[in-house]
């Protein structure tokens, strides 16, 4: 049994996030494993790098499994046959294969997310299931560069984490937040060792309300260190986010 | 009673093309209209400057239409008005005041669409309801563009016509068309005083039939002289074609 590794990329509009539930259908993850099973006979677990919330995109989603693929079918012959069964809203992007311990969840070293905030005074028409469209107020975004330093380092993130029953450990390490702002769209890039349920939609929310002035900088601080939900920002939207990148 | 003048962007995925139907919900006529008669307690003719079909998209379709509205209601506060009711699939992006005897579809000078197909090698996921994903064969964008020449001034374009039973005039003339190609799209954007029902999808087709060298650049002007639907190139699919602008 050989091991792969791949990217996947998708549009998550209409998906309950990368999970397998109930239903194989309206996952990412179940789409793949129904492919792999129709095409080795055996059930297949596709492993991702980590779950991404319904709604939620990507474009280096990573993932791998362990398959007998049929003789005389290539690498590349299996990722166009995937590709050929996947929906529209669903793409392989890279498929190779990979050392035999390779496990894309347990080998992450650090995940990019991207969080897009559309701010223009038109409706955002064209780009509606990717982006949040944010018109309360006006954002400052070097009050948001500002606040963002606080989430910097090593921390245990409870207050930024959605999931109120968590037991395991809710430290984790944020290596780099960027804050990049165009005439109508502010888009800040996550990078950590990994991520709580919901946390980088928190975080986002936070820096939002840094953003407008309702909430100090400092006050991130205040938050991280209450580890209480309730002192930490808003939950964003799931469309506005992005798994960019796993790196290992 | 005022006469308005407003640009109306739309996605055309979910909607029936612009022009009402037994229905007025699935059209972006209709759409307009149901919220011009809500405000205004008076069935209210909204005159586009043409139809789009199912599927087809819009940046720059300009409409009009004739209105009493509220007492102390600005121009500025009736396209926030319309914008709050459309879907967030349709924006108003430009309303003014015109003079009483502007008409959108009658005083039209020219009309600008784009068609987008895109030729790269991965699934394009996030645009791929703006987009035709071309992947039959390598399109020569300089081929296109000599067949292109053809199509160019004033013809009976009964060839380029998806009407078989139109009974008014085919003759138009197309004044420009303009192909950019980067490294994994190729954009064609016609302009012309107008177009028959079909009749870019129908070039389009041309055009790609001409770039995969099914068809010689100069078998256009043959088909443009035969007058015969079969023997111009395939109809391209609605969801590459976006109305741009409206010349007046």
């Amino acid at each position: 049994m050989k091991n792969y590794k791949m990217t996947v990329l998708y549009d998550g509009t209409h998906y309950k996030g990368w999970q397998i539930q109930k239903s194989t259908s309206d996952t990412i993850q179940g789409k793949l494993s129904d492919i792999l099973l129709k095409l080795t006979s055996k059930p297949v677990e596709v492993i991702g790098s980590g779950r991404t919330d319904a709604g939620v995109h990507s474009i280096g989603q990573t993932a791998n499994f362990h398959a007998d693929i049929p003789e005389g079918m290539s690498v590349s012959d299996l990722q166009k046959y995937i590709n050929a069964y996947l929906p529209e809203d669903i793409a392989v992007t890279s498929l190779e294969e990979a050392d035999d311990r390779f496990h894309a969840r347990f080998d992450a070293a650090s995940k990019t997310y991207r969080y897009r905030i559309y701010v223009g005074d038109t409706k955002n028409v064209f780009e509606r299931k990717y982006v949040y469209s944010y018109k309360e107020a006006v954002l400052d975004a070097e009050a948001m560069r500002r606040a963002s330093q606080y989430l910097l380092g090593k921390h245990d993130f409870k207050a930024f984490c959605g999931n109120k029953h968590m037991k395991n450990s809710t430290v984790r390490t944020v290596t780099d937040i960027r804050i990049e702002e165009t005439s109508d769209e502010i888009a800040i890039y996550f990078e950590g060792d990994g991520f709580l349920q919901n946390m980088v939609r928190i975080m986002t929310g936070t820096l939002i309300e840094a953003g407008t002035g309702i909430r100090t900088p400092e006050s991130v601080e205040e938050a991280l260190k209450s580890l209480d939900r309730t002192r930490a920002g808003f939950k964003v939207p799931p469309q506005g986010l992005c798994l960019m990148e796993v790196r290992y």
